[in-house]
């Protein structure tokens, strides 16, 4: 077998917690030689638990570490450029969770340090890898439905998030369609060039205090001449509502919500399945293991990582011009 | 048993033949005493075979026999304003094929000379009678979803019309979203306040050569705060698509395609069943029967018909807005 | 247009009113000219708002009137076989409802009645003309599945019949799961030759004490080779259960109930769908339409009906070997 | 954190090793101290890439290593009766893939073995812990449905084993029915008092030459009234199909096949979904994991197992008497 790609994981929260042990269980090529956390006392138990050699406070010394071939970057969002840069100058592959910044002059820096150092850089948009939407753009390349004529994106979370996160979130658009966003050009295989977003404060008046909305209709004009829309609610009762369509000359695809059990109750009350799966974690466990694979898989055989930068910055690119067409009330072209 | 509702039919084409046969076979409280047609020649066998008493060429000999209560006005369009003023002079109740006319002003005669004349007026906006349709918002109005946040309405035809019908259609919004935007009115309870439309040709060019599009989605704002998107084609390869789903406070309703039976084949190269009905007589069938029913209910109990004018006039108007959003690339208040 | 068959109603309960409306409504080559029933008090102001010219107490009047070409039988079960004797003997044809007789020397005289008179002969099998049972009866024939192997048949009614009904009725096999009988030979292509049933009393002891059962599983062995399963239940607290199952060489074929809308709501509490419908006659509406169209048809272009005398007599016997299996508790052979 | 359950695996083919990466993954409570394998050279590369620290030709070594806590018999099948007494003699808990032994008295000197040893003991019918079957049983228990009825049981594999397999398979009934066989037991909640088999050869003639079966209907009587069948195939063209369905005196509760996605393709061919999961390893992956998380979980906690002896052993019997059933003719008493 060939030697492993040594992975040091920046950040140990909760997604970057998921990654480590992905890598351990299901990624054969590659093994967590070290994480980062700037509460390092919180996180020793279970990194000593996974077998990690290397606990450290301060990600500076992943990134001098020799022995460290790539990194995931998995801090706080606004950390992500900086630690980007800085990482592509000590000539580490790059993994960074979206956004890479909501600043594009930032993004900018990144993408240039990066194609300056010759590193891989992928950007974690895991729906791109999710079994069923995964499936949708198959078909969609195997000319299934001719050309695209109209995409559909539902994205439901089942609840908003705290108001203390939605005041520093950078807005809905880009805090959560910008995953939409991100499936509208992967599924239409253009770029997007016009905007228009409807925005409401319908699930929570303090949402709307703090400035952000919480359901939206946003609908795009791609250049290949799609058209697509979007919807987002902070809060669906049923749980999380994650469904694609496509249509085309030749027909459509979509993608329904997976759910937890295939049982069906039917008495005298109706006729009864289960809800969605609640949780994203839950959701889209798969994707999470399967993007890691491949940027592993972009360093061992030294191929394009499937999510570029470019499909990082273009994703804040839609989600800006988003907040300037519902500020302004109109379609903004990008 | 109470006498009988005495029915004339104005115009005998499609849908003046099936209200025709509706009233026979399945409204008791009415009879179809006369029917006119411009090609008079055309409807005799037919007229003759249901026992029809009067069969005549000039809708005016309808309109001016006492013994007739009621009328349906399933003549061309062009029509539809200047005969529903006739007989809402003549004193005859008025169930009008949609749309009433493209014209406000003539539009605005009709309500004026119906409400003079005191008689029942009817727009036959007859997806609001659907099954489905119907269901979904008695569990709005029962208040199982709470308020309606998003309203969503996918409404795609199996084949364009001809090219030379597409030219005097009044285009897609008038012509094929008119029914959507009724639906949208229906649904969210509310008026819509607001419209942008986006638009393409990419089903074939020689619509855009006349000036038409074949391919939109319109996104609505409604005056209680709801948003709603409409998206349309003029063919979908695999038959009518006709769904709608309304997303609220407490969770969502929605209401699939119809399929000619619940038949699937599973094989090696996969499980398929159903493609949706294609036509739309056969899609809606029941709907036209129930319309009619509710109409000649109106008439006998005295009671507001569940379609009105004001219904028929608003849907011009957001149709109407919708073509300027489209032609300026602007969203367009009503 | 050719000469319209006259048909003569013999028995106007609920069934003889159903085909009666249904000639008149939607079959064009018949008419109806005579309606006969014991109770003609009862049924006068029926028969005379739907037109028919001659209403009599004795069917036998019917019989000898030589504008009669066919009748339909739809008096009590224990008149049939006689009725069909006397009619084959006047030279009508003849549509009877199931079963013939329960008595196998009285159906053998039927069938050598009508063959010595050579008049058409079909008995009420409407479920083979149900859109979604045909519909895998084709696809079986076109050779979809392959050979068939496995015949699944869930019948399971909504509520039990009256308990007197119940004592009279011949027993669920001959009652219910005859029609279950007739739609396991349809399928199958071919005949029954070993029957083995389990029954038990689970809904409603007193259908026991009457000496029937109100569950049961039924295995069929079939002469192609075939096996089967047909289950029952006089009970289904969500509605009347009718599916079916072909599995095949090459795969399987299915067809689900119908719901009487495609509605969908989701909130905290589930995913929830219509249950079935509810009532037979509402579930099989369009049959009874399709089965007399047929016998019509046959009689129009003489040629064979679809469902002759000894499919009527095959159902019986192999619901008496039932009966016979469940009272001996081992398989019986047919 | 309490000390690991320790654990021996024997026999490390297709399932012992799941068993033990399961263990690793995701088991934290035990640990995999030593596996054996007749053909030790073929899995010391995996054990030692697991880490595992004794890989042992002969399973005595294992039964006498003090520092054993429980042992996972995957060995042959003609070896686990053998190995579990000696298991249990070692006073080590034991994990037993199905079927324990086809030989009765094989089974109770196990069962007798591990009594007196005072040991746990679990058999290996993983399909009680899968995911939609769990929530069947759920719901039954929580009252959902009432008193069940009628048990429905689908199983058919994807493809014939090889025809050496099936030869020593000890037939259709205990080598793939048996799992049905434990399956109705456990969501009737009762035991099966009366067996009749219908069985054939369809699929694969030298099936029938070795003195098998491909094709099975099999009928239950089970203690507390309710009745019950399951439909075998050997070969399903279109996956592995695994569907239960549950009716009883207040509603049906059933579970569909797993599908890898939800996407649905309509075209002018059809609309298409996804073909049922086609391995079984695929189809019930979770249930590898619940089955021996909930072994451990009852050595730690001191609880009965979910899958005893007794429940290994009446699945034989039932097995033993459908192939009675079969040969006889005639239905088996238990």
């Amino acid at each position: 077998m060939a030697k492993k790609i040594r992975v040091g994981v920046i950040g140990a929260g909760r997604i970057g917690k998921i990654h480590t042990e992905n890598i351990k269980y299901f990624i054969p090529d590659a093994e967590v030689k070290a994480v980062s956390d700037i509460n390092i006392d919180g996180i020793k138990d279970w990194a000593a638990g996974l077998g990690i050699p290397k606990i450290v406070n301060d990600y500076k010394e992943i990134l001098k570490d020799p022995d460290i071939d790539a990194v995931l970057i998995c801090s706080s969002t606004d950390t992500h450029s900086q630690i980007s840069i800085e990482a592509a100058e000590a000539g580490k592959h790059i993994f960074c969770e979206k956004p890479i910044d909501y600043d594009l002059a930032r993004i900018d820096a990144v993408l240039k340090a990066v194609e300056k150092a010759g590193v891989k850089f992928q950007v974690g948009f895991n729906r791109r890898f999710d079994h069923n939407f995964k499936k949708v753009k198959d078909l969609i390349l195997e000319g299934k439905i001719g050309a695209p004529h109209i995409i559909k994106i539902t994205s439901r979370d089942p609840a908003p998030p705290p108001i203390e996160y939605v005041k520093v979130s950078g807005g809905i658009f880009l805090d959560m369609t910008i995953h939409d966003f991100d499936m509208a050009r992967y599924l239409s295989g253009s770029e997007v060039e016009e905007v228009y977003a409807n925005g409401a404060v319908l699930v929570d008046p303090k949402i709307g205090e703090v400035g952000d909305i919480d359901t939206a209709i946003i609908t795009l004009k791609f250049k290949n001449g799609a058209i697509g829309v979007i919807d987002n609610s902070r809060k669906a009762a049923y749980g999380y509502d994650q469904r694609i369509e496509v249509f085309g000359s030749k027909g459509c695809v979509s993608a329904d919500n997976d759910l937890p059990t295939t049982t069906v109750l039917s008495t005298e009350d109706g006729v009864v399945s289960d809800k969605p799966k609640y949780f994203f974690l839950e959701r889209y466990t798969e994707s999470f293991v399967t993007e890691v694979k491949c940027f592993i898989d972009a360093i061992v055989n030294d191929k394009p990582t499937p999510v570029s930068g470019i499909d990082g910055l273009n994703s804040v690119l839609i989600g800006l011009a988003a907040k300037k067409s519902l500020e302004e009330g109109r379609p903004v072209k990008l």
